[in-house]
């Protein structure tokens, strides 16, 4: 990068906050998965979103390509930089909390305020803010909106999407779209922040987002819940979303495989039956009402499931730290996995109704490409959502197995689209699924994803790479 | 229209549905406001997605202006075709529900399936499709989706646009893209629904859609509150949205000219007091989940806001008739309005918790504007959505009074969006507030919006002058 054009940037946002050592911007090139190796020619630090419209402009004066990053707790490389002619922009240092609307049920956010933050201030203000996954003590909620983040509440409060009011956006040409609305109501002309929503970076910055509260919950039910195939966990699933009131804010599926894994490999991880089953629910209930009908409501679900045969054996928390022993085990899963040795994952989606049938049919098709081949499909059951991952067989090679990731992830794929389900359901494209969009998306899906990326960033320095392929050379 | 475009078009849909003569075309060239006279070299009726497709191909060749067209129950001129240069096309021959997945509530219906029957669908499977509008026995899901449609139930289940997972669209060069999914999470790219949705036919046309099912509602709670100000029904509705467990789904905010206009106009409409009380709200609470704790919470909270003096009075329904009594009061505001005399229209929303701020304001800059103008200031307060309207002066001619309607239009506008607020909540933008779009949108918004409208239909064939408005030539 030119001397001149380093300057320009140091300036934009002060010596202190532009590092180009590599030591320093280590931190930022790190790539979680391995899947990337990063380079950049600078970590850029605004402190404000003038700073980093200042950054942009900069960057769109010189043809600098500009990639945004939040918490970097991305899976799919949006925050990957990879080449000298691109610069970091963390917004780690935007994280105000701008102002709280009790009555309007809103917080305004920095991008950079952390996920677990935004919570908080919720929860100070006596409000619930729903959005929660893995990552939420580290990711931002930039991130979280730029990548429609999903999570473990889906089911009851929607995606990332779903949650927010209005957004702050740093165009292309370094111009401030000031969307910061905190209507529940606004038909006036194209909803702009829908195009930001999602788009990874690729359209835009986004610095700062309005988003929705909920009443807090006063009753919560936790059940860890034993059946005999998935296609009852469904049927368990609708029995439980009507009787609860669609008041269902969790419904994870786990198979036998996967607490197999976390009582071998986690401390404080048990078993809660005494006997094994081959499918788990993990479910969780919960209402801003008072009362007890909730419980009462979820036990005689239950009760019927369990005279009926859909369900072979339940435990339903009793305390607090009961719930949070069925959650560990959910919540340790993925680091189980990596400690059995080699997996090849897939974040997957198809209509709820046909999980079954996906479990089913990707599960013949890897067993059948590599025999001994461990399948741990957990998740989000009641978004239709699996992490279809693929433990090594026992005695294989790591190396040898990973070998076969691109093969074993087209087999999946296939089938998952095949089924009318998408091969990124919640982590996003980034610059690892690009293939998989150009070969799974419809011609006229990608032509109009490319006329909206050209309308809005004709130069192309917006996250260069991530979900549109960049041209061959 | 020259005569070989005309015959490609005939070829298109079927010498029967296409309309030329002045007489069979009316039905299709009424704007019901009565603000827009139509005119168009035709209407043509589809009968398919394809046959949609083929005629926006003529269409593109031509440079013909496309008019789609539903229910014709919109509010703001969007399907008002201007031109003989332009045709409407009607979707009324798509209506067919293609497939209803139970276990994964969802369903997938035409475009010009009335919003009615797409109700009726849902029943027919034991779920629930949320939207509900006045409109609905004659508008259509497509229409609904086109201007993202609110409505009374959006406190709980979102606008048209949180309803939808998936969408058929003809693209403005006569292409479809099949967007049909039916995932809860799908983050494989940009996502274009969104684009599309609340777009109103600028972009492309959306011949079908797949939405989201909810479980029935097993109990209701219907309720006829009487309060002294606007602040109080806010408090109120926060204490009734937490204690029924966010199960609120509609909170109607009623003033007394109101109820005044609806007993002198409407038959068998009648005050549910016995005295007057300044404003009212009518709430409804309901459930999927069955049990009586539902209206234990509702008479809770309306108890303690009885001896806090936060409420002046309440009846709850205590039938289905009673709750139907109820509801006629709220649906007869407008008609009784029109025979009560002129009356100037505002769909305005702000924060929820700046509504009672709002009436306050824009009350008295219109009574010093107008003095001796009504105000009747009804809707959907706890979406932050008021129909701010205007019934003309007791003794004022009706002429003299509409002649007024851009200034005191303006003087509504100014005041909502210097709160933050939109000047179209709900309506959408149409070929009616397009002046208003240009004047209080932001340029960054304005040129965003024209960027996409650039790239997704570069001739301008797609509704042409809706929400962006035409250049003067």
């Amino acid at each position: 990068m030119r001397a001149d054009v380093k300057q320009q940037l140091e300036a934009a946002v002060g010596r202190e906050n532009m590092l180009t050592e590599r030591e320093d911007m280590a931190p930022y090139l790190q790539e979680w998965r391995g899947h990337f190796t990063c380079e950049a020619a600078a970590v850029l630090r605004p402190g404000s979103t003038q700073e980093v419209a200042a950054v942009v402009r900069v960057c769109a004066q010189h043809g600098v390509g500009v990639v945004p990053q939040g918490g970097n707790t991305g899976l799919v490389g949006g925050a990957a930089a990879q080449t000298q002619d691109q610069v970091v922009v963390s917004l780690s240092r935007l994280r105000q909390v701008r102002s709280v609307d009790v009555e309007n049920d809103s917080i305004t956010v920095e991008a950079g305020c952390v996920l677990a933050q935004v919570q908080t201030a919720a929860e100070e203000a006596s409000r619930l803010f729903p959005l929660s996954l893995a990552a939420e003590g580290s990711c931002q909620i930039g991130g979280n909106l730029a990548t429609n983040a999903g999570g473990l509440n889906v089911l009851r409060y929607g995606n990332a999407r779903d949650l927010c009011l209005g957004l702050e956006v740093v165009l292309a040409d370094g111009s401030v779209w000031n969307g910061l609305g905190a209507l529940r109501k606004d038909n006036s002309g194209f909803d702009l922040k829908q195009v930001f929503i999602g788009s990874e970076g690729a359209l835009g910055i986004i610095t700062a987002a309005t988003l929705k509260l909920f009443p807090p919950l006063r009753q919560t039910e936790t059940a860890f819940i034993a059946l005999e195939d998935p296609k009852s966990a469904i049927r368990l699933l609708n029995e439980l979303r009507r009787e609860t009131g669609d008041n269902l804010i969790a419904c994870e599926l786990i198979p036998r495989f996967a607490i197999e894994l976390v009582t071998r490999h986690v401390e404080r991880c048990r078993d809660p039956f005494s006997s094994e089953h081959p499918w788990y629910l993990l479910i969780e209930a919960a209402t801003p009402a008072s009362g007890e009908w909730l419980g009462t409501a979820v036990k005689a679900v239950l009760q019927k499931a369990l005279e009926e045969g859909l369900v072979s054996d339940a435990v339903l928390a009793e305390s607090l730290q009961h719930a949070e022993d069925f959650w560990r085990i959910r919540e340790n899963i993925p680091g189980a996995q990596v400690s059995e040795g080699a997996s090849i994952k897939h974040d997957v989606s198809v209509m709820v109704s046909r999980i079954p049938e996906l479990i089913e049919k990707a599960g013949a098709a890897v067993t059948e490409a590599a025999p001994g081949v461990r399948i741990c499909a957990f998740g989000h059951v009641g978004d239709g959502n699996l992490h279809f991952n693929l433990s090594q067989p026992v005695d294989a090679e790591a190396k040898i197995f990973m070998a076969r990731a691109t093969e074993l992830n087209q087999i999946v794929n296939d089938i998952v689209v095949g089924m009318g389900g998408s091969f990124s359901a919640e982590h996003g494209v980034g610059r690892l699924k690009t293939k998989e969009l150009q070969k799974y998306k419809s011609e006229q899906a990608i032509l109009s994803m490319q006329k909206i990326k050209q309308a809005l960033d004709p130069q192309g320095i917006m996250n260069p790479g991530v979900i549109l392929a960049l041209e061959p050379v």
